[in-house]
């Protein structure tokens, strides 16, 4: 694990995998954010940083150090920025984080990086950052940027198996049945399968509201059920998730 | 139409209308984006405040200018940001715009604010716009703010019917069946429909990459074929937004 | 017109005007701010865009939407910022629209930017945008830019028809001969004709208070009397603005 | 002099007339900008310093150290950005810099604060910065800000006795007749009157140019002759500036 | 551990808590900063973390996640911003990140924030992020903040046992024999031990130079030698800040 | 003292200079900040401008305006911001006047610019003002910065005269011995040697807390006794400064 950790290397051990190897470097970026009575706060970096890292075993690639804080949290989608412990970043800084990321990585010699999202609300943030940290590097940059929310890596026949009673979509899958699975099979210790909570899935007009409206989900932050999640479907899904996204970082960076 | 287009009345006529009515602001949102050889540049902000107008008239609202210019394109939501055209703006300038003007509608009195999204791309900027606007305001603001992309309002059973041979989603729905449909109904004289090329629907792998591939989408700029298009189905699209949204205005505002 | 504005070209159409004849793109600059009882509160917008429209007209050029916010009103050129309707961006947002498109427009291939101020108070965050921009591309840049406020292309001769009386000087132009008269010509079913106040012409000391004093300008927003103005003087002066203007652009930029 | 400079006064002496007095606090604003073969380039600051002094002696006031740089010159009223020795800020230097000034001003307990501009660029971002501050200090702030161009508190007669020939307007007053002549009765030492150009006045067409033409304005800067200046006139101004501005302080802040 | 964590808990047990105990939250804040041939680039952020858990564990508070990525290395505190591996923000992406921290928290009820520095080059950033964030909160905020460098609470009689021949002071102890000492207690695994370069301490200039010339210190990144580390020395050090730091939480935050 | 201060240089003369003698220019920055009830709010301005201008002479260099207002105080090196007559600036500010500075110097064709710092609260907003202002020049820029805190450039030796009861560190050379000593060399008659406080040492805790604590110095905010300051020793140690400033700008500066 040392020798895949970035933040655990000394810089001339980097030094000379970024010469010999030109790993790519895959930088996980989550959340501090609600998940349920049953999942813990960190789970969008935890699980952002466990797919990375399987997935930069495959391609001998560097894990840098995980981004924990994410963008704020909306009720649609994470249940809102209301709940305590929910702790977030403006636009501003995440967009900043990811620009300055960008730069470095380049002024190393990288030239492949891979940032990899495990908070649904991070996506246009990221763009923004990379886009800036590439505007920053000029034309023709020497460094190609990946960018992935994780979970669309899954094929429909996995998720076929994963929901038996058919898949709902992503966008209620807050600390649901994916999340929890994939917690259950990385950090089996955080999960608290007692405290899921069996609430019907949450419905949500088709429009935002601001002030954000405290009443739109349950209480207890879940968007729907995680009752059929396991560990052995974390598994499969945490084994599929690593070998393509393994197989697109090898086709799509040179 | 000068009754419903603040730009087009007075500044006495709108304080009274603010006093008396408490109209519901209506903020279209929109880009300067390629939308095939077959749609005008200028599409998303036409529409979305096409829509917005006619929801407007039904709750007795005003609609602001147009927010002309929207947040980058990207290629799997919109070609990307290499075609010649399209003119586009950086985060922070989008989050600006839409910070500011809910501050200035707020110091009008106006209680009610519907930011009316038409290029899928600005959606995250927006919410962060209203988010330091009302952070502005402080607490309990005067102000609620509704957000939406126009087009979740279709039902399910419109779009069963728009797309006899099942709809593909959203996310290929660049200057396609809807956008053309919707032109064809609001401004004819602006699509030219023998253009409209025939190609298979563009098939994206599950991540971006930057900087952005030129050949992943067809050079033409459309991500799914427009040839199903008809005014009629635009029509029955616009009839059912406005009537959909109104409802959700009605609804959701106090 | 539909030729003539670049939101209702196809980017293709664009892209090869751009080509071909390299045409000057003029972009128009406004304000959503109060014009006394009698003007609507998007006058500055609207004239900005219909004087662009002209001269482009005159020189091959293409009209880009306009920037339909402006910078916060002053009370001594505006009325002030207190008023409602008025609808004002902050310095930063206006330089990073401006910026953000002379970025842009080079990228197509642009060579001839011509940026149409409506609003006085924009003037120096133009200048600004303008200035990031062009650092932003880099030295020797193939974008020149023109900056002007329509009406500085008024000749002396015309000023002394208009204003039989003397010609009072910009200053206290707001809402009223100058703009009445173009609105009357541009956009007569906009103009309460009726309504127009007459009252002396402010007086305002040769210093700014901040926060503003409401009182220094009547409560009608008028800073002098519109009562001379008619829609023969406006056309008169919309013939001279767009002959002029076309003259300098064919001049100024190669 | 010593009791007159905010930056020459202990802390103590200073917080005894913030409490004892109230007296306006005095904010030269200048540039470091060209001004001709016989001013030096501090003339903005150095004359912006002067006045707001004599201004500031008449009515117990305080003077703050000036704000040396200002923001980047103009080719029509300060022979544009391209001249060596000019030295200028970005606009949100130069914003920031009065927002951070009216926030401090105020936690100490002034009530009156009076920026004195020397430099014709400055003027918008000035009102911008003032804007600033004052939004942070919140509603009903303790502190009033008057912001001014010293030079227009020069009378109709006076303009008269120092342009015989009649006045040409404060548009070419760069490095010419006003500001030399100030310079002469605050400054001689400064002056080289055996260097003074006697060039036509620069004849500027109406609308600005980008990136700036160097050849718009005379090679020495000058924009017009200052071979009228003498510092008997300079004196007159001065006397009268000061008298007047203590006037205007008197009299609009409370 | 998981107790101990706020990223492993959920949001329900953490709010339990805040209500309950009102824990000091401790934030570590790091660096991915080269550490010379024997240590780890993410050592400043392992071991802000490993000393801040120790003293959250002594006064029941909570361990927030790491901000891993710090201000930009110097060369004559760490080595400088030329190595491979150094991967660091820009000012204002550190000062955002610390001031949304400092928001967040605020709004969860908490009310002792403990900002835990491992590396040098940040403090005056934190610093800005704090006074900002507490800015944000308006006056007297229910949030109080302790910010400090954890080497600052070692005594004197503990550097002199560490340092027999004298404690030449903490401009030079990057990657030497404190942080060394402590890996060894911390994390011995990722101290290379027999890899720490016994070279002279550096000897710098009273002055910066820009841009950094790379030749200041050695080519390994140590600025003075970790000769004399030991696990043990780690072991009394990290027990000794631990229970210094506790008891000024107890004493400092009500 | 003319031909050393660029403010009172005609352009055509410090071009001159630039082109004939590559002068280093010196820029000056310092705070207005509390200094006691004996020295002056602009006491290290002051004291950075003369040993700027001291240096400057020995070198043939040019000194720039300095820049007046300094980051914000901080308890435990000045006193602490809630004392009235500090005037300080936020970082964005600082960073914004730096950067700025180093684009100009290096348009002029400058190559040598000299960043003297006299507050040691601006330190680290320098060095990223300087760090974004050469990222702004892009790659092998021709201008070489040099940053320093003045008194750095004490020798030992000197330290040991000054305080012949042994040197108590920077830390607390806040109005003391050092600054109070300079004064009387530099600018006796703004030093009130009958106010100065014979209080003793204060003594600060190894953290920081916000909101700043207004008691942990004396209430005079100064933080160790001046009693033992001279004019002789301010001579003194401003020729050894000068002296060594200058060696330095000669060695390191090409």
């Amino acid at each position: 694990m040392n020798a895949l950790r970035m933040d655990r290397l000394s810089w001339m051990d980097y030094a000379a995998r970024i010469q010999r190897d030109q790993p790519a470097i895959f930088l996980p970026v989550g959340a501090l954010e609600q998940h349920g009575p049953h999942l813990p706060l960190g789970t969008d970096g935890l699980l952002a940083a466990a797919v990375a890292a399987d997935t930069a075993r495959l391609v001998g690639g560097l894990l840098a150090p995980t981004l924990s804080y994410g963008y704020k949290s909306q009720p649609k989608c994470g249940g809102g920025q209301h709940f305590s412990g929910t702790t977030s970043v403006d636009a501003a800084t995440l967009i900043g984080s990811v620009r300055d990321a960008v730069r470095e990585f380049a002024r190393h010699g990288a030239t492949r990086l891979v940032v990899v999202n495990g908070h649904y609300e991070n996506q246009w943030f990221l763009i923004e950052g990379i886009d800036l940290g590439l505007r920053d590097l000029g034309p023709q940059p020497a460094l190609q940027v990946m960018r992935l929310e994780y979970w669309d890596f899954l094929t429909a026949a996995t998720l076929a198996d994963v929901f038996p009673d058919g898949f709902p979509g992503f966008a209620l899958e807050h600390a649901a049945v994916i999340e929890t699975s994939m917690m259950l099979h990385y950090h089996p210790s955080l999960v608290r399968t007692d405290l899921i909570p069996d609430e019907p899935p949450a419905d949500f007009p088709p429009y935002d509201r601001y002030p954000t409206p405290k009443d739109w989900g349950p209480p207890s932050g879940v968007l729907s059920s995680a009752k059929g999640a396991s560990a052995e479907k974390g598994r499969r899904m945490a084994h599929e998730l690593a070998q393509r996204m393994a197989a697109a970082v090898a086709r799509a960076l040179r």
